[in-house]
């Protein structure tokens, strides 16, 4: 096992730009090396000396030269065509300055079955870069023609016999066929190991070239077991550079910078998961343990704040605390706070007015806050502190991909907590009877191209685990939506992105001229009594939903009274877990929260009525403050 | 076979929107029949009576109820439970005042692989239905668990044996499966087929459910054989509706009427396909036999028209013509025609004023206009006539879905031509030497979602026939394509969409603020003299490029050079089909102009060269007037 992680590359196929931007932001990424994607070589107007010079100033390599398509087992005169064809490519490797050619397997139709064929052609192009002081490495590609195994190209590397010859492996054309790298470490030496390349993916059931394609993504985003395939490769001796190749239709649309960092945060965290025992190198702070949200924070200037403390009166909030010196409020039920900042020159004056009205900022209870803040920022996350007042207490934040805050507190901390330093607490609101008892998840509308990167900040930064992707019917377009929590469901966060533009989350996005809390969720022990108790604005369902319902989970009439008359929602688990939830009108058209009440384990969040909640709201107004 | 087409009906699932509103578009888009999709029932805030009271009013009958889900062949206790939920949903359709329902074979792991249970089920179902009055059909779902082709459902429905159960037939389960209706006439009589629902769809090689739940269209639109299936449907002697159900992520996000219109116009075009000497039914004219581009008209204002003037002079244009009342003037080469309209008050400047300098008019050379034009209205196109001047000849007018106008020419009308009644034709310019020939095609930009409304449009109304879709690498993101091209090739059409803002295609709809021509070919027979002989501001193309053309094509160091020389691209079909291309800067960022010279009959665009046009163009500025 290697006792520092490996060097990290990537392809310029992961990033969008002209060839010198893509080395920049690789670059600036931290990454050691780039793999040059032949395409990208090909449209830039320049000499590959160039691309050379330029790697070499920003001080990164270049570790591979890549595809060489359509070579091995071909018939005359294709054949001899190819080794002119190779001959031209190593000038270019040349060049370029790199030693190292990726073969992928022949799919043409007239490609020859034959082994032996296949390793004498590829004998022969590892003799001629031998000759110039190259190597070559052989990758099944999952699609090829006749070798689409790791196994049968290492068959023919072995045959080949030749020193300046090894096997590429990638972690897509392994797994996305079901494949694994079981029996790597006993069968092939280390040193026959070329190269690697690492990408991930969502489970799709689709052709496996349309799906390497389009939807590849980084280590840790996708639904493959990337540590897994890393660990063999690890163990059978591999010693070169872990890779990144992907090609995914929203990274080839953003920001290449963007991009590069969420590549070089995905290997990071990847050698953070693979540590272990017998992989001592592991320079990643363990993940905070998570004990949910302490407080919510939202932008507000003096009106919005006023209809927003009027909003939350309904639902049971009592004003517990104001700041020591700003114009921020301290609103609080049972283990949940909200802070309503309104103060100028604040961050979150910043905030209000690049966004309106919303949350600005996130506070997670954690067990030890230097260790998150060390492990986010050796995740390449930058970190955040607010200038103190006389007495104030630091809280250490983080700055999540939407450009919010996320505060890092420290719960059981001796001595005073975070309210009692910065506010002056008001008597009594302590005591008040308490309905709602914590926040039980906050739902973020991310924009288009947003989930990968938010999925794998989470991830890796607070060790959130996503469920799987799924749709959710919006009366004006799908919402694909994938939730995240931690190992104990503290804190649950599911992210929703809409295409299209008129959705609620659509809307949102547009209103908010980016990504942001879209609603949060409190939890009751009684949600029925919660709603009848109280004149709170709650979004109504309508009969025909409670008509389904009926027929579906052949419900008692007297729950089913007290669902309808409390315009409750109810899902129900295949453990007989029941969840029942209601929603509030928005503010502003902006957010909205929502009530819930778990039963007997249940863990989702009422995916099979969001159909029904979605288009509740595209009928019903915001809410308005009485005054 | 019908004399008379066969009622047209559509799932509201197809439409955005709120279920009103979806009654709404299908009624104002001329069907005479609804699906109610159950979902939209659910999330409907009103009793079913009041649908049932609105659909009368709109005119439109309910044609089925849908879907009822896993009913047969449960074990105890869910088979007794699964009865009481019909009962229920029988009262929701009488309530509706719609007879039918839609069960669709059964997905639970639970369901039972018993063909005799399931047909002793749908019997019973069928009773409890005949005794209210009502029917029941039964669809194979084509990732149902035992049951998923219609020949099994068949069995079922036939072993069932109840007047008031029959087959329903849905072109999707049947074609994504591979499989067809061969054999239905003589196997099942006409009254056993229930309903019929139709939807097309791209080849996609996913998971069926995924793919029938996404990427749906309508008749048309994608690459099934979906008049081969309805003509097996006629056959059988199915006389009841055609039913649209197609789920498709860029309908739900799309206007309903937009979406509803393009509906009809699939089922109106599909019986035009059917009509045939077994079919005499076929209101439809012919499809017009198309004889190239008579014209494009730009949109410009004095300042743009002058610069527009010297950027075609550049590519050898001249002059040929003077409008004889409006700042109109026409400019030529060979069998190109330009016009430059500069009128204010008038269809261009009111296009100027929305989208800038801009294509605004394509003329296409029909054989009959006055027949294409009725074809066009049956289609449910709108037409528009621009108002004349004295002596000028109409020129009918079809509004394309990008809001331009196509123009309908005839070729060889009997007396002067179009240009003699309009212009001024100024002397000399018919002789002047022609290096460019003909418009070779016209590429148009799209915006997300715009796609199969127009290859519909262009299918139906001018029988141009789609090639299958792929994509171009631009560096700011994928680039979908999709060309349409007549039988003769006479007009080529290719349809560009980028789901990303920062491609060309993506930047150039931001600028005109949606949909328009993108760029203009104009075919040659000898590219290099035309480049060599002209000052024309040409696209610069890397050496890179040609370094790999050497490559991979094997061509002699003179072709190469002679390429290299003139910034040509070059492609090569299978059958030694040969293009070369060259393209020339941008005016204004918004269009540009590509010369092609096709030999041996190559029928393509040069895809394989459009990511090393598109980063070209990235680096790029664009053209700039001498003065």
């Amino acid at each position: 096992m290697p006792e520092a992680p490996l060097p990290k590359s990537i392809a310029t196929v992961c990033l969008s730009g002209s060839l010198p931007d893509k080395l920049e932001a690789a670059a600036n990424a931290g990454f050691q090396g780039v793999e040059i994607f032949e395409q990208d070589l090909l449209t830039h107007d320049g000499p590959p000396e160039g691309i050379r010079a330029m790697a070499a100033d920003l001080g990164i390599g270049i570790t591979i030269f890549q595809p060489f398509r359509d070579f091995e087992a071909m018939p005359e005169p294709q054949r001899r065509r190819n080794m002119d064809r190779a001959e031209r490519k190593f000038d270019v490797m040349q060049a370029l300055g790199t030693d190292l050619v990726l073969v992928c397997s022949n799919v043409q139709p007239s490609a020859m079955d034959d082994t032996a064929r296949a390793a004498a052609d590829l004998r022969e192009m590892a003799e001629r870069a031998a000759a110039r002081g190259l190597r070559v490495g052989y990758e099944a590609l999952s699609w090829g023609r006749h070798v689409n195994r790791w196994r049968q190209a290492w068959d023919i590397v072995r045959q080949a016999d030749h020193p300046a010859l090894g096997l590429i492996l990638d972690s897509f054309h392994t797994l996305a066929l079901g494949d694994t790298l079981d029996g790597l470490a006993g069968m092939v030496p280390g040193e026959k190991i070329a190269f690697v390349q690492l990408a991930d993916g969502p489970r799709l059931s689709m052709d496996v070239l349309s799906w390497s394609r389009h939807y590849r993504n980084f280590p840790g985003q996708g639904e493959l077991d990337l540590a897994g395939f890393t660990r063999e490769v690890l163990a059978a001796g591999y010693r070169g550079p872990l890779s990144l190749e992907v090609f995914n239709d929203e990274f080839r649309a953003a920001p290449a910078r963007r991009i590069a960092r969420d590549g070089h945060r995905s290997l990071i965290w990847l050698d953070s998961v693979l540590a272990g025992p017998s992989i001592p190198a592991a320079p990643l702070p363990p993940a905070p343990v998570l004990d949910g949200v302490e407080f919510l924070e939202f932008a507000v200037d003096e009106a919005r704040g006023r209809d927003l403390s009027d909003f939350l009166a309904t639902l049971g909030f009592r004003k517990a605390g104001q700041h020591r010196s700003k114009a921020v409020e301290l609103w609080r039920q049972g283990g949940v706070n909200l802070v309503l900042n309104a103060e100028p020159d604040s961050a979150a004056a910043g905030h209000f007015e690049l966004h309106g009205a919303s949350v600005c900022a996130t506070a997670l209870r954690v067990d030890d806050a230097t260790r998150a803040l060390a492990r986010a920022e050796a995740l390449l996350c930058s970190s955040w502190r607010e200038r103190l007042g006389e007495g104030e207490r630091p809280i250490p934040a983080v700055r999540a991909p939407d450009g919010t805050l996320i505060y890092l507190v420290e719960r059981g901390d001796q001595g005073r907590s975070i309210w009692e330093s910065d506010f002056h607490l008001l008597p009594g609101a302590a005591e008040a009877p308490a309905a709602l008892e914590r926040v039980d998840h906050v739902a973020h509308a991310l924009t288009g191209g947003q989930m990968d990167g938010f999925v794998l900040f989470h991830r890796s930064v607070f060790g959130l685990e996503p469920n799987p992707p799924m749709d959710l019917p919006d009366p004006q377009g799908l919402v694909r939506s994938r939730a995240m929590a931690d190992p104990a469901g503290r804190v649950r966060m599911p992210l929703n992105v809409s295409e299209g533009r008129q959705t609620a989350t659509g809307r949102f996005v547009s209103a908010m001229a980016g990504a942001g809390v879209h609603h949060i969720a409190f939890s009751t022990p009684d949600i029925a009594s919660f709603v009848a108790g109280r004149a709170a604005p709650m979004l109504t369902i309508p009969d025909n939903y409670y008509e389904d319902l009926a027929a579906r989970f052949g419900l008692e009439d007297a729950a089913l009274a007290e669902l309808e008359r409390g315009h409750l929602l109810y899902d129900r688990d295949s453990g007989g877990g029941e969840f029942l939830h209601a929603f509030t009108l928005s503010f502003e058209d902006r957010f909205f929260f929502e009530v819930v009440e778990r039963r007997g384990g249940y863990a989702e969040y009422g995916a099979a009525n969001a159909g029904v909640r979605m288009a509740a709201q595209a009928r019903s107004r915001p809410w308005s403050p009485a005054r």
